[in-house]
C-alpha cells in the first residue's frame, strides 16, 4: 500500500488540550523581572487580562482548548502534515521528509492559532478593545481576523515604512474590520513626541511597541496582545506539535530531526515542545534545531543574559539569548526573525540542550525556498525558508551517510506577499546580509544592569 | 454530536475517475466547425496532443485519472468542503451553507487540476514544451507549476497591462521556473506585426492566444493549452463536484442548490456537471446557478449561437452563448470572468434547462465578499464572489420563506493578489461597471456566418 502524501486528522482527533511544557522542565524557567525593582514579576496586569498572565506562568501540563476556540480552529485545522516526496526525490535522499503546512489558515500563518486563543480570553474579560504592533503585518492581520471572529475592536500600529512599501497586508487588516495606523502616529504620546523630531520618521518595531502599550495602558476598556516570545503564546501554538506527533503515528513514522525558525520563538515553540517533553520524559533522542538568520543571530551569537523585551526598555527584563534590545538588525525579508532577542522559553530549552540552534544567510534561504517551490509546489514564507534551509542540509548529510532519517519542518507560512523578494533573487539583484559586530557589541553594552540572583 | 465544521475526504476516498457528461446529455453536444470549411471538426490537431482531443468528444461516462496525476493532486486534495455556520448565523437563516474550498492548492485557485492533467498527457505525447496565454495570471501560474512538475518547458505570453500592474502573478510564473513576456511581444509575427503599429499597445486576451498559439504552430516539440471553455478541461475539472458529492454524503447532506461563477465555466463545470448527471439520471430537482458579471453577461444577455472562441477568428466555431468574439467588457476585477462567450458544454446545458443563469454586479459582489471574509475568514478572489453573492441572496430568501435548504457554492480560488481591488472598495473609489448595449450589438453584428445545419 502507497503511503499517503498528506497525513490528515479528522476533526475528532484535533487535540482539545495545548501542552504546557512548564512544568516538565528539569530546571524551571526563571521569571521576568520588573522593569524599575528589578523583583520577579508577572506580566504588566493592565495590559493582560487574568486568565493569560494565570497561563503564562501555569504550572498546569495540559489546559483545555475552549470550545469556542476549537469551532474556530475548525476552519482551517487539523492542519495537514505533508510528506516532502517531490523534494525527497530531487535530493536523492534515503531520509523521510514531512512538513507541517500553516499556511492555509486564512491569515496565512500559524499566527491565528495564538490570535483567537487570545481574542478569546479577552472577551471573556469583558475587554472590548485590542491593541498591537505589526512589522511586515502577519500578526497584525491575525490579530484583526481574531477580533473580528468574536466582535472585538482592533488598534494595529504599524511600522510605518512597511506600512507604505507592503500594502497588502495593511489592506488585508481593513478587510477583516481592523484599524490600522502607520506608526509612529499621532494617535499617542510617544507617537506625537517622535513625529516632531522627525515627520518623516520610517518608524520601528519598538515604536510600534511602545504606542500600543501606550494606548493600551490609556483605556479601561482595552489591552495589548503580543504574537510571540511569551508563554501563552507557545502554550496555543503547541497545538501544531501535537497534531504532527499524532500524524507521523498515522504515518508510522518517528522523527529523528524537528526543524523550525525562531524569530520570537513562536512557531518553532510551538512544534518543538511536545517532542522536547519525549526528551524529558521518554529519553528520545531527537534532534531539534532552531534556525536564526546570520543577519539576527541572538541564540547562536548572543549571550544569555537579562535584558527587555522591547527597545524602549518598558517591558519586564527577561532572561533570554540577545544580541542588546537596541540592536538593529538588517532589513532582511525575514521580517518576521529581526527580533532581537528569543522567547525565554526557547532560550531557556536550548541554555538546557535540549534543542540547537543554528544561523543561515538570506541567500542561501532563498536557493533553498526556490528548490522547495518548484518541488513541492507550495512558495514559502521567508521566515520558514531559514527551516527549509537545513532541512535540504540534513536531507543531504543523510544522503551521503545512507540513513534514513525521519526530519519533520514546520512550514509557518505561505509567501504570497513576499514575491518581490523572490523576484530581487531570481534577478540576482538580492544583496549579501550584513551583520555587524560592532553594533552588537555596542547594544551589548547597553543591556541592563541588574544584581537579582537566581535562587 | 456536533457537526463538522470542515469535511474533509481521505486520499483513498479521493475519486479516482473523472466525470465525462457528454454521453449522459440528453441531446448531444454540437460538435465545433472548422473556421473555415465550416464542417465539423476535431480541435486543431497541431496544438493538442491525440489523448486530448479524444477526451474533448469522448464518449466514455468515466476516465481513469493516471496515477501521477492523482499523486499530484494528493499534495492538496481531497479539498475541504467547510461548513459556513458563521455566514448562517450572521445572515440569520435557516439555510444550511457549505463552500468547496479550491483555494488551498499551492497556485491558489482550482486551475492546477487541469493544469497537472494536461501537461501530463502533453509529456505521455512526447511534448517538451507548452504555451498559453494569461490575463490576470491565474492559468499561467497554474500552468508553469504543472510544468515544472513534469519537467517541460512553459511559455506564458501575458497581457501586457496585467504584466506590469500585477508582477505577482509574473513572479510565481518565474518562481516555478516558467517563461512570462509581456504581449504583445517581439517572439512572434502577431506580436511584431502589432508592435510595429503600436509600440505601446496594452495587449488583450485575444492578442495573447493568438501569440501562444502561433508559437505552438510554428514548433514540432510544443503544444498549447487553454485552462477552461473545452470539454476536457470541465472533464478534469469535475474532481471537484465528484469529492463534493462525496462530503456532503459524509455530511449528511443533499445538495438544494449549487452555485459557482462563470467566465469560461471550468469552475462551474467542474463543481455541477455531477449534480446536473443526478438530474438527468435521477430525476433529482436540484437548483444548479452559474452567477456572471453584469459588465460580460454572455448567458443571461446574449444569444444562443454559433461563434468564435477567440477574437482574431482562428479558433474552431463553437455553439455557445456570446455576446459576441469582438466584445471587449468593461475592465472589471475579475479578469476571469471577462470572456466574450462561454464553454459550449454549459452553454449546452443552460440551453437544455438543466442550469440556470444569473448576472450580479461588481459592487455588490465586493460587499458580498467582505461579509463573507469577516464571517468566514478566507478573502475569496473577486470570480468566486459573484457566486458568493447570490449564495447570500438565496440564504436571505430562505430566512424569509423559514425553508431550510442546503446551498453548495464552489469557492473557486483565494483574493492575495486582489487586494488592491478590495482597497479600491473599502475606500469607496470602486466604480459601477459598465455594460454597453451598443458595443454588445455591434459585436453580435460581426458573428461569423455559419450554414451549417445539425442534423
Amino acid at each position: 500500500m502507497k503511503d499517503e502524501i498528506k497525513v490528515m486528522l479528522t476533526e475528532k482527533e484535533m487535540p482539545t488540550r495545548w501542552y504546557n511544557i512548564l512544568p516538565d522542565l528539569p530546571q524551571p524557567l526563571p521569571k521576568p523581572l520588573h522593569p524599575q525593582t528589578q523583583e520577579p514579576t508577572t506580566l504588566p496586569p493592565p495590559l493582560f487580562p487574568p486568565t493569560l498572565n494565570e497561563q503564562e506562568f501555569s504550572q498546569e501540563r495540559f489546559i483545555e482548548i475552549p470550545e469556542e476556540v476549537q469551532e474556530l480552529y475548525h476552519k482551517y485545522r487539523p492542519s495537514p502534515l505533508i510528506r516532502a516526496n517531490r523534494l525527497e526525490k530531487f535530493l536523492d535522499t534515503p531520509a523521510k521528509i514531512f512538513y507541517k503546512y500553516e499556511g492555509g489558515s486564512p491569515a496565512g500563518s500559524h499566527k491565528l492559532n495564538t490570535a483567537i486563543a487570545q481574542v478569546y480570553y479577552n472577551k471573556k474579560a469583558g475587554i472590548k478593545r485590542l491593541t498591537t504592533e505589526t512589522g511586515a503585518g502577519q500578526w497584525g492581520s491575525a490579530l484583526a481576523l481574531a477580533c473580528q471572529f468574536f466582535g472585538l475592536e482592533c488598534k494595529v500600529y504599524m511600522v510605518r515604512v512597511s506600512y507604505e512599501q507592503k500594502p497588502y497586508r495593511r489592506i488585508m487588516i481593513e478587510t477583516w474590520g481592523g484599524k490600522v495606523v502607520p506608526s509612529p502616529s499621532p494617535d499617542t504620546n510617544i507617537g506625537r513626541k517622535i513625529l516632531a523630531e522627525d515627520p518623516n520618521s520610517p518608524g520601528s518595531l519598538g515604536i510600534a511597541i511602545s504606542e500600543a502599550c501606550e494606548d493600551a495602558f490609556s483605556r479601561d476598556d482595552t489591552c495589548y496582545t503580543l504574537g510571540s516570545v511569551l508563554n501563552h503564546v507557545i502554550l496555543h501554538q503547541s497545538i501544531i506539535g501535537l497534531e504532527t506527533q499524532l500524524q507521523l503515528e498515522k504515518a508510522d513514522a518517528e522523527a529523528d530531526i524537528v526543524i523550525g525558525c525562531v524569530g520570537g520563538g513562536s512557531n518553532f515553540g510551538g512544534i518543538s515542545v511536545p517532542f522536547v517533553a519525549d526528551k524529558i520524559k521518554k529519553g528520545k533522542k531527537t534532534q531539534i534545531i532552531a534556525v536564526e538568520p546570520t543577519a539576527c543571530p541572538s541564540m547562536t551569537k548572543g549571550p544569555y543574559t537579562w535584558d527587555y523585551g522591547d527597545v524602549a526598555g518598558m517591558t519586564p527584563i527577561m532572561k533570554m539569548f540577545t544580541l542588546g534590545h537596541s540592536f538593529i538588525p538588517s532589513p532582511i525579508h525575514a521580517g518576521g526573525l529581526r527580533y532581537h532577542g528569543m522567547s525565554p522559553l526557547v532560550s531557556h530549552m536550548h541554555k538546557l540542550g535540549l534543542i540547537e540552534a543554528r544561523a543561515v544567510d538570506q541567500k542561501s534561504t532563498f536557493e533553498s525556498a526556490i528548490k522547495f517551490a518548484r518541488t513541492e509546489g507550495i512558495i514559502p514564507a521567508p521566515e520558514p525558508s531559514h527551516a527549509i534551509k537545513v532541512l535540504i542540509d540534513e536531507a543531504l548529510k543523510c544522503k551521503e551517510s545512507g540513513e534514513k532519517k525521519t526530519i519533520v519542518m514546520n512550514l509557518s507560512g505561505h509567501g504570497h506577499f513576499d514575491l518581490s523578494a523572490y523576484d530581487q533573487f531570481l534577478s540576482g539583484k538580492m544583496e549579501a546580509d550584513a551583520y555587524s559586530e560592532e553594533s552588537v557589541k555596542k547594544a551589548l553594552s547597553q543591556l541592563p544592569k541588574v544584581n537579582y540572583a537566581e535562587k
